[in-house]
């Protein structure tokens, strides 16, 4: 099971964190993109160099401290189909480094739609007889507002393929509460998209007692965050929103079991900026960004202690 | 206001559908993949070459009388940053031959984020002082799952840049009550997501009493599309599900006010594969796709009469 691969990966560098690369052009350092904007112009070819050289500049800073990587989709289609070539790209020099890639898209579909996506973010397309990955994900944010149908294509992907998928359950944003606070029967939709998220993970459950289905699960809202771990023994937890949107790591440490597992951390704007908040030399901004994360790493292990397999 | 654009563009070709671009490399002549393959060899370029110029062939033969295409962002990404490349191709030969793009990418996130998304597929990104639209859609397709703030971004830019947008609110397929059907507050959940839809069209109705903001309530409920038209009397529906997923001519005629406005009607598989339900030559798919869209006109016009702004 796929979200094994990345739990060995999190014992194995004793991080349960994970680097969000969203690279807008104001975080990329300028000689990069002075460098990008001469050999291109003013293209999107341009964007596209410049981000694909600071994702690499910072995955070989992060490979061997951080085990998984998160670009976000939404920076890359920023930038035309010239940056999505640049999303593959980083996805690539990632899976090369040994990291563990998850592609931030947060897909939903119906069923047959969704099929697409599956293959194309996690499995192999067939072309007049090649199998070829379209995408190099491990494992693929998805919206579960559809249900089951929409679900159900990625689940067969996950087990041909082994790889995983995180559910958006209670997000880090302000307003998250609109919908999913509302209550139904009683409990609130996340507790309702959390049950489902046990329930489609059921036949998936790994060596280490989760699941190829996994969760988002905000930083921002600790209280829901330790009321869903235990709601959700088998579910591995993405968290977002440490940092820049205000989660510290005592809120971050709610998603996690007693043998320090069960969740990953993101940081992306802390991690890749960390140059421009040190208001170091922006050359070194590959040293700051692996300082940050050794940083987080500490800040975050201090509430778990080891993590055991 | 962009969605103005789509009614009068309705109007223009007492039309109220949208043709759904959903490539396959199954739905695709074998003609055109051969060339295809013996060009780029079994590769992604030739899949995306494939997809092109089918899509190529279908606008030209639909461009006069259907206002709109619907890409579906998933049968792209199926095919890598190539199958993007095409997608990008596809919205720019729309466009040129007059027609409306609606981006089917149901995109959702947290506000930073879908801002990335909004400029990508709707706006314009800066690159180095330059203004660049990185794709060509006129409206997006979107899921409100993270409420208000991963909303607010779109409407920014559907204000500057005159583009619209569509949020799930019912959806087509058979387990989309799983969720959206569970009442809250005695109301079920698409209900209120109806009402967001309302609320946040407020500021942006346009000339024919249409917000930017519409809404997907799918054919195959049409119960739920009566309920909500009444209930959402300024947000614009696309209805899917007309077709290959069962809805009929009469369920979907409920999308409609006395005008016949406020609904647009997608049908993919129907248009795009209508060369193999009629088993004409293949050569043939472009007229037998404009064949099918006239069918389905007449078919859904019977319902409404007219169509007057």
């Amino acid at each position: 099971m796929s979200l094994d691969r990345l739990i060995e990966k999190i014992n194995e560098t004793q991080n349960p964190t994970v680097a969000g690369l969203d690279p807008k052009l104001d975080f990329i350092p300028e000689y990069i993109k002075t460098n990008a904007f001469k050999e291109h112009g003013n293209t999107l070819e341009a964007a596209a160099q410049a981000i694909l050289e600071f994702n690499k500049g910072l995955i070989d800073a992060l490979h061997d401290i951080v085990p998984a990587v998160k670009p976000q989709c939404a920076y890359y289609e920023m930038y035309g189909y010239q940056g999505v070539k640049a999303l593959y790209e980083t996805m690539e020099y990632a899976k090369q480094k040994g990291m563990f890639v998850i592609t931030d898209g947060k897909r939903n579909d119906i069923g047959t739609t969704m099929e697409a996506y599956a293959i194309g973010h996690l499995g192999e397309v067939q072309v007049n007889g090649e199998n070829i990955a379209p995408f190099l994900g491990d494992a693929l944010t998805v919206n579960g507002y559809l249900g089951t149908d929409g679900i159900a294509p990625l689940i067969k992907t996950c087990q041909k393929y082994d790889k995983g998928i995180f559910v958006l359950v209670k997000t880090s944003n302000p307003s998250s509460g609109e919908l999913q606070d509302k209550l139904i029967e009683g409990k609130p939709v996340y507790h309702h998209m959390g049950e489902m998220c046990e329930n489609w993970g059921k036949e998936l459950t790994g060596e280490y007692g989760y699941s190829s289905v996994g969760a988002v699960v905000g930083a921002t809202y600790p209280a829901q965050l330790q009321e869903l771990r235990r709601q959700m023994p088998h579910t591995f937890f993405l968290v977002p929103g440490y940092g820049a949107q205000g989660g510290g790591s005592k809120d971050v440490s709610y998603a996690f079991d007693e043998n320090g597992l069960g969740g990953i951390v993101n940081s992306s704007r802390g991690i890749m900026c960390a140059y421009q908040a040190e208001k170091c030399d922006e050359k070194d901004f590959a040293d700051a960004a692996r300082r940050e994360a050794l940083r987080m790493k500490k800040d975050i292990m201090q509430h778990i202690g080891e993590i055991k397999l």
